[in-house]
């Protein structure tokens, strides 16, 4: 392996987001993948449990180990909430780079997360110091950190819907309305009833509308954009579908001479993987599976005089919505083309 | 057959609401069914088609015949839309009652219906004499009529979920917005690129934004129950599975005092396919596949002090999206137990 | 409740084949469900954990116990292997019938049971009182039987399509080929990693190809009907469907002037539960979803001289593959119509 | 462009292994995709069709014109069965390159090829020239080859998993079995009541028992291995998923003393493409799901003595099974390294 490589370490690499990481990782040009723990798969071949990666990764899973993980540049979190918390303050002081594609450090308050999350924070003193890995957002404190807490999968899809409004100013943000759906491989590989194909397949139901973990991450990255709180209703639902991420987002025009196509199509400009639809179009799920694509459109609806926009945002869960965007800011922070590892296109059909 | 049986007759018995309604049909203990039309299936047997029927209908297709058809108490049209307005009047006159499973009869205004469907309406002036047919709201003109325009599915779960609210009058009526999922069958059965397995499997997608006929009808019956105009923002989505809608439902409140719990219970006491669910719930379409079921939750969301109403309105889209509730408008018709022939429950899973 | 009512209980309510043998009991006329048992769910409402129920079972699991079972006319149970044997002679001594729908009591030979099962029998006396409930063989025996073993899902399949070939005598006994297929209900209800939707949906594999459990099954049941040792070689796969079963069956003619059409149609004349399709046709598992019918057609291949035969034989795992044969087998033991709470025609599409 | 790229040309860019093709053109380096055909589609933009091409693909559908193809290096067909023999003369003698992944020069009899496509072929002096693309068998002949036949997908899988065996010699040519099961794109893009999702969802069928067009083919490539005629049973299945095929072959061995995993290894050690599994493992098609290798395993079934070997072999249908070979051969017909632009990984889950 080169030495110009960036020396990789995947934590918890047996999960769905750390099956897609492995998969970009290896393919990933200035990447030397060079551990993969896994305290259960501990001592088996990776490709054992992941036979795409046959042929293409020869590594075993290893119990996870400070000192081992201490020889890489960065390291990824692809572990349940609340262990990437418990190892974080030791490999940042051995000068290790961090990116965590769990929950642990998205959030600024730790009381809120402790709220959400149903546990005390283990560190935080590092939640001010976290950035939070929207490239789209906060690109250039990306380039910087240490310690990089990527988005949630609905987070993803649904900032980056309202982004363009936000910063435009065009609507109110007190009734905004995000009614999400996601594929099932959202709900993770570990063993629950809910997520068998006999109970999810054929079928279609919304969750937690008292209340989801992902509303206040989306409620902070909102409020920053707009500098005041907002009100956002957050309905998800579970798609019979195994990748994929749909958020209809729903707001009222305070604006209503804005040109919406304008408005989307000028924020997002130059963005690499961001795509605007053009007027009146319908993003489908799959054409980003697989890839690190959102892809967006807005319409305003109610007829000539409507004051009603909705927007339509698409993204993989597990590529623009977890280990795609994880890559897309590894890159950043290693000085690297964007771009780089992440120019798959979408498996269609 | 016994003599007190309904003599009944089916135009266009080919798609997915006709065949749906011939597995009900033919399994009612007071129908005889004795026609079934289509012009490109004439002279072969149904169970051919259908063969979840061989066996228990040994009926052959024949060609659509007012003569034939006249000798029938009661006609389904299962017909794509613009049919059975061009053979109504000459059934009624002949003392056979109707109910149209297609859109035909559905919208007051001619000139609306030419709007949305796209030619001119045939038969104008039997829109006035038609009934509407959702028993929850109209059971006793029902009982009287001779031509039933059977609802859509989509109106059905939407309409259904927001009846307890505007009744009760507690929601802003000018800000509802419906954002509905739905089962590909809902396409109907007829070859189209978009409808097959793979472009529809593994996918999700929004459709219609910019207008769905759907949107004329319910926005009529939601006026027809509050007394003025309402505002409705209507979305439309493609879910990869059979059967089944999934409306989620989002209103400001008025009220905020109100027990939304108590506003749905009331509502649909000794309704007999009308579930609501305990506090909290989250039903979910597999729970109505194959029944003739509406099951609904009601959620305020927002905090304690939430403003905000979710209602999750599940049904089977030919059943009592379609089939199922023309079964349903048969039984009012003819004096029948309400629950005849509708006693199957959801196949799960 | 009727006093002439069959008094039910059935044991281990909360799997699949536990939940479609609730649905089919609840609608049966001549039976009362009087217990259903759950350890796990004790005291919650059997209706919340299978909400198709709701409205029509009005009841709670309790624990399993002997003595309440004791004062039922018959017990299903719809456990794990391994179940049942430890609780049929107490039921049988207290005169209660008994039918297992686990493998408990199919394998006559105590020896090959704990070969294939892992555990020695609990009653290994009780084997040769069973009766293995497949009523298009054993019909008769059935009647009279105080303990029925419900034959697995691919046994079903296997032997009714093999049962016409051997009956007539007319292939080479120790060649057959069974290359089956079945949706992932047939795994069960519990949670595990190779059924979670996004491991199972669109893909497909084969399994237990050194060896499944029902193969001792089905050569113990086609032995019975040669009256010697059969070579059979049988190949299970996943396929990503809900219910259903289609075995593709191979056999060597030793007799090439046969009509295999009749041969098929005279062996299952009369039987309410098996649909032998014209000569040409290609049984699709959809046309029995839900129904307790199994669907057959065969082939003759290789041109005209052709000695190769393939038998296509579909049914409903969850039905006639579980749930439904049980009540098949029920009303056999009770006298009633054998078709009785049967009549569901397949939900189509 | 660089002059140093191939210059290649793509008829019938419409259909699913069109679509798969530009995928992999698109972002193969060596590749200058300069036309893309379609009379249905003529003037408007690929990505138009095939949104996942954004940003990746700037080109029109252009009407199939022979002056504008004749520019090319190379020429792909990726129409339906007969197009490809009216050009291919012309292209041929301006010396273009083609390679066919419809069938229309896959047998060498033209009489076998009319029997089986209900037509006359147009350029029967061009079969004998046509070299069968299956690289694993004639990878000599295709590098200097100027017309390919790119094989069938459910041939690409067949013959993979028989040429061991035939190769060794060590099994009975005369009774071969493959049981086939297919994803639903392997029907292709057109609008068909039969590949709608609602008719092959949650579904499973054997189709074409009594003959198949993919019969002749195999038989024909078995046969030049072995070098006489064999004697092939093929059923193939329709699979409720997108992309994949799983063949599942039987054969009676004629060598008990056989080791048949060594047998497997041998035969493909260092093969770029085929990927023999561990003994005992049964390969599932999610493992090369967008990926162009096929993977394989060997049982040996019916106890230590047995004498039945079972294949389990899997391709992803468009990929290995058409458009990946295509690229494949067409990297051997440029001498580029046979894996250029062919490396992505299975997209699991």
């Amino acid at each position: 392996m080169s030495k110009n490589r960036i020396n990789v370490g995947v934590v918890g690499g047996t999960g769905y987001t750390g099956a897609e990481l492995l998969r970009l990782l290896v393919a990933h040009e200035s990447v030397n993948l060079s551990v993969v723990t896994s305290r259960s798969e501990a001592g088996s071949a990776v490709a054992d449990l992941f036979p795409n990666l046959r042929g293409a990764l020869d590594l075993d899973f290893v119990e996870p180990d400070i000192s081992l993980l201490a020889g890489c540049d960065l390291v990824f979190f692809a572990t349940p909430n609340g262990t990437a918390m418990t190892m974080a303050r030791d490999l940042l002081d051995k000068g290790v780079r961090i990116i965590d594609l769990a929950a642990d450090f998205r959030l600024r308050d730790a009381s809120v997360w402790q709220h959400w999350y149903g546990m005390a924070h283990a560190c935080p003193e590092l939640l001010a110091e976290a950035v939070y890995g929207l490239p789209e957002m906060n690109r250039e404190q990306i380039r910087d950190a240490h310690l990089v807490a990527n988005p949630g999968c609905y987070p993803t899809a649904v900032q980056l819907g309202f982004l363009p409004l936000l910063r435009a100013g065009v609507i109110d943000v007190e009734s905004m309305i995000a009614d999400c759906k996601s594929g099932v491989s959202g709900a993770g590989r570990k063993a629950a009833v809910g997520a068998l194909y006999a109970e999810a397949a054929d079928n279609f139901k919304a969750y937690a509308v008292p209340g989801h973990r992902h509303l206040p991450e989306i409620s902070q990255g909102l409020k920053e954009v707009v500098g005041c709180d907002v009100g956002l209703t957050f309905v998800p639902h579970l798609v019979p579908m195994i990748r994929g991420i749909h958020a209809t987002l729903y707001a009222t025009l305070t604006d209503k001479a804005v040109n919406l196509q304008s408005v989307f199509e000028d924020c997002f400009k130059g963005e690499p993987f961001v795509d605007v639809l053009p007027q009146g179009a319908h993003p489908e799920t799959r054409t980003v599976k697989g890839s690190n694509i959102c892809r967006l459109a807005v319409h305003r609806v109610g007829g000539e005089n409507g004051n009603r926009v909705v927007v339509l945002s698409v993204i993989d869960n597990l590529v623009k919505g977890a280990a795609g965007q994880a890559v897309q800011n590894m890159n950043l922070m290693f000085d690297l083309d964007e771009r780089a590892g992440l120019g798959s296109l979408a498996l269609l059909p």
